[in-house]
């Protein structure tokens, strides 16, 4: 399947494993890689020195194209550009921020740059301070969220009327059906977290994993909307949460209640009851734990067995 | 097009406008049906004489297939059912209720009935209870909205994988892109409100209609979730109602607030300061006041030349 994607990455397949906290080490990301699809490593865990490790890692371990994705709200978002560029990785996604700042040095360096939006209005300022591409994640997308609560299905045709690069569509995104879906609001890849969260490549524990697989459509929530809103499983931890912003707790109440570490103590510590279990509405459409690379094939597979069924429906 | 769905209801085209309070009286639910598409009158906001006389004008001008909408939870929905068979009408939609206590009435009439839902569970439920399909309505509908907050992305898909009947995509649809992903997440047929609603036949005020029009991605909001989730455009109402929200009012405060005829008062009268202008997150993709007629042939022409652009990929 060739689209601006594949093209933009040189890669075989256009699917892209987001980066994720706790989860999207450089295990995962070459493994998805080498399956022809782009792995991201995941630096919002990861201080620049253990970024620069991962990247050093993976490029002994493959020669396909992988890429690195930011967060902008880190403090040290720059020391985290600053050691991607250093060590030769040339895909940088970056989210939750202003690409703006950065595009210059990422440009001069020869970067192809995508950026995550929430909604139209970041989609036209990510293509004007040059982005290559943007992701449109909606409001079913695990972990951190836009605060506009507009969902895949909605916002991926929007803001394919309003920016001319290529959109790659994310948010509840866990099989091949839903890919030939995103293809057909108008996306040209697709980019999906908690499908790959739950591979045995990925670095975060089993008790997050297996929560992935257990989950059905109603296992998570959207919550802390006043500090940021996030989308996480029904755990002990998020009805807290839940409880605290339906009577109407203040920012500072909801800032005390969330504290520090909560997403590394779930993802990575497998904590049920005080951890954040970030994941996707997609999480009722996981029902095992995979090989990244089988996740891959198995999405094209259910792609391309949809997009035939659709031609026969047209006959 | 050929589907369970267009078989079900002997229609042309797998398309079905949403019953809708003050809006589907009988004019649009004609103009629909008569353009090959199923059109619902919606029963919501009429007494049982009312509905009565709009199925005899419907019965006089068309001899296609159209249909009745009921919400049960409306204390006299027994007697709306009644007229509903009693005027020989033959397609019922249930929806906020249980379709089983009517069903057995139904059957009797030899009535197809389909509800709609907004869960993997009550879907399950509708079709043990005897439905022929489900709705299945995503986060993004306009109007009232189930509690779980689950996607169409994310619904359908898991809807489709547990029952065998035919399942109709609904929330968030407004073009034949989104009628091609819909298929492809494997629904069998659309079921399209907000776009219905800003059309000439629509019986709704001219400002609620143009206030559609003009919404961009993010000109409605989900709110009111401790009575009853209701997704409606950002008016000054409606902005009030997220605000006592967000300061954890309660359901008494929010009862008090929402009053009584809200929806008439914003939907019939066209009240932008008080009333209730329900309307989904696809008000964002309508961009004209079209005739019925001309919005279904839209959607078929759409959908068709985005199937063959998904084939034109797979080559």
């Amino acid at each position: 399947m060739k689209t601006r994607v594949t093209e933009l990455f040189r890669i075989d397949v256009p699917i892209i494993q987001a980066g994720m906290v706790w989860t999207s080490g450089q295990k995962l990301a070459v493994a998805v890689s080498e399956a022809g699809a782009l792995g991201l490593i995941g630096s919002g865990s990861m201080k620049p020195d253990v970024l620069r490790e991962h990247i050093r890692k993976a490029k002994a371990r493959t020669k396909k194209p992988f890429g690195v994705n930011v967060p902008l709200i880190r403090s040290d978002a720059n020391e985290l550009i600053q050691a991607t560029i250093e060590e030769g990785v040339s895909i940088v996604f970056t989210s939750s921020g202003h690409p703006g700042e950065f595009m210059e040095q990422l440009k001069k360096a020869g970067c192809t740059v995508v950026h995550v939006v929430a909604s139209v209005k970041h989609a036209r300022k990510a293509y004007e301070s040059g982005c290559d591409a943007v992701v449109a994640e909606g409001f079913e997308a695990g972990g951190h969220n836009g605060i506009d609560e507009i969902t895949t299905f909605c916002l991926v045709p929007q803001v394919v009327d309003v920016v001319p690069i290529a959109v790659i569509a994310a948010g509840g995104i866990a099989d091949g059906r839903q890919m030939c879906a995103a293809m057909a609001l108008g996306a040209e890849g697709v980019q999906l977290g908690t499908r790959f969260a739950a591979t045995l490549e990925s670095s975060s524990h089993e008790r997050y994993k297996q929560a992935i697989v257990d989950a059905n459509d109603n296992s998570t929530l959207l919550t802390l909307r006043k500090v940021t809103p996030v989308r996480m499983i029904k755990n002990p931890f998020a009805l807290r949460a839940q409880e605290a912003e339906a009577r109407g707790a203040k920012k500072e109440e909801l800032l005390e209640l969330l504290g520090s570490k909560r997403e590394r103590l779930g993802i990575f510590e497998g904590n049920w009851e005080e951890g954040e279990f970030e994941a996707g509405q997609s999480s009722g459409l996981v029902h095992d734990i995979l090989p990244a690379g089988e996740v891959v094939r198995r999405l094209m597979l259910e792609c391309d067995a949809m997009m035939e069924r659709i031609q026969a429906t047209m006959r």
